[in-house]
């Protein structure tokens, strides 16, 4: 099948071009039904707007807001690119805000709202919890992404999307790969249970011990600094340098994100330490540098490619109508590489 | 001094509260000397605006688009955050759109200026080169950021800004660094001379070995490849590869980023020879990465927040029309960390 343009389209739907054309704008003047039948035949044909349809009438794109807490992560880079190609071939441009560690992400948002017309919003990152009261405030779809989030208040009928791995599970499934390897001190580097990441992949850590009939050190649970980037590897690095003068004595570091497992692992060579001879350590995510890094950094490897295109899928069917909210976890895979080995001390 | 209000200032100012937020908001209505004279006095007094203050009018806030060359890479990921900060406290809200290796930059401008109302655009990495012709139908305020560009055309009165550091002078200090250590064989891993960094750095490179009289062997040259992102750590791992199978031996090499840098020490480690007691690298930005990779990165690093602070800045004022177009160049430092060494092979 040859490339369709936009007069192949137009006469397919028995329409004019320039219908066409509002329809792909999302332009008011035009009956929804009739909308819907030519966005069916544009998804069918595969026919993708190019800018002489998209400018025929030049109206001011839509936008969909992106709030992301620590875009200086690798992990977040990828995705928001993903996003916004995803939203430009749609014909949404991309409003980008991003949070500071301790910022609320919810109120960035409402503060956005007021200022810009939005179609929907996406949160990269963030907390765990969140009142409905608050988020009820929210009058467009958004969607939390890469985070399990839960909302105080009432259950049931959730007015949003979240797309994520299963956190808790994965968390287990790392620490049961070093319980296996004979680590028993095994340090867990992470944000404080009030956060979403925190809470989700503690509970993983602690189920691990808990079904070989372990006790948790508690001692070994370390919570980065709260004013930096919760999950940098500046934050992972001071938070491991604490960790290593302390006097505890891990055989392994697991750190809640690779970027903190790269710090934790200058901390762990300017200690004189080897990895993985003298100490293991972990990461979580599975960004690009891990393969780069020396060691290779074992991590668990989130679908990151995956879960970007899913968030901006479903919230442009929401936004647009052709589906429902929806709940979504996807899984993540233990990728072990050269930074973890058996435990020496066991 | 205590904390000032939207009170405080409207009084120092002998106008109501509502002018000041007009001031602030850029409302049209409003005499443009009040505005200066309101201004004036927000600059000097460190009045921050608040939300409540922004949001006197709740008017779509004005955008500053930020085209992207490279957005995972995270010497841009902390420029981006910086001038999303400072358009915010403006009141200017940050559209995001990344450019593909291959993309145009300005072709992009050009298409998003129909989809939206921009105030202002800035480029962040790409092309060196640009028609004038093309660029001239850039409507609104532009500014080239950590790139050296040069127009097509006739010279004089340029039409836009541009800040960045000298990327010519840096990438001889860099190449002559690497001489002083003893070091002929020096492969440099670079993007083409068509492009951006590539035609200075090349140019630096080059004038290093003539300064000391000594011939540039042109297969110790290598490009990176076209089709992926210029200057990220998979680039640099292929183009390494290349460059070791080829029967090349080199003693030292250098690369136009530290991604690129990062990807070529993966190449040289999986090659089995040790860094720098075979091979010296070294890389080009200063990116936080270099200083957490084992063995750390000796680099230039490019002064990328002020770099960010003083493109946001100016762009603001070329669009409210304080200040007229600039090109600035920055200093950047050269910084030796553990992995450049004496060529042992002189």
């Amino acid at each position: 099948m040859g490339e369709k343009t936009i007069k192949d389209i137009a006469r397919r739907c028995g329409v004019g071009v320039s219908t066409v054309s509002r329809a792909i704008n999302n332009h008011p003047d035009i009956n929804p039904k009739t909308r819907e039948k030519i966005m069916k035949v544009i998804e069918e044909t595969g026919f993708i707007p190019n800018n002489s349809a998209r400018n025929l009438k030049r109206t001011d794109a839509k936008c969909i807001a992106v709030l992301v807490k620590g875009i200086a992560n690798p992990f977040f880079g990828s995705m928001i690119q993903i996003i916004e190609d995803e939203a430009q071939r749609s014909g949404y441009a991309l409003v980008l805000r991003h949070v500071e560690a301790r910022g609320d992400e919810v109120d960035a948002a409402l503060e956005l709202i007021k200022e810009k017309r939005l179609s929907g919003i996406v949160f990269l990152g963030g907390r765990f919890a969140h009142s409905e009261e608050k988020t009820g405030k929210l009058n467009v779809p958004f969607t939390f992404s890469a985070i399990g989030v839960e909302m105080s208040g009432r259950a049931g009928g959730r007015k949003f999307s979240s797309i994520a791995v299963d956190d808790r599970l994965e968390s287990e499934k790392m620490t049961e790969y070093l319980l296996s390897l004979g680590h028993r001190r095994i340090a867990f580097i992470t944000e404080k249970p009030e956060e979403a990441i925190g809470r989700k992949r503690i509970d993983g850590y602690r189920q691990a011990f808990k079904k070989r009939g372990l006790a948790v050190d508690e001692g070994m649970i370390r919570y980065v600094q709260d004013d930096l980037d919760h999950f940098s590897m500046e934050n992972g690095y001071i938070t491991a340098q604490k960790l290593l003068r302390s006097g505890e004595d891990p055989t392994a570091i697991y750190a809640a994100s690779d970027l903190l497992a790269i710090g934790a692992c200058r901390a762990v060579l300017e200690a004189g330490r080897k990895i993985p001879d003298d100490i293991s350590v972990a990461g979580y995510d599975g960004i690009d540098l891990g393969e780069y890094y020396h060691p290779k950094l074992t991590t668990i490897k989130q679908p990151a490619e995956e879960m970007a295109l899913k968030t901006i899928r479903l919230l442009l069917d929401v936004i647009e109508g052709r589906q429902e909210n929806q709940q979504i976890l996807l899984p993540a895979q233990l990728v072990v590489r050269e930074s973890t080995g058996k435990s020496r001390t066991p």
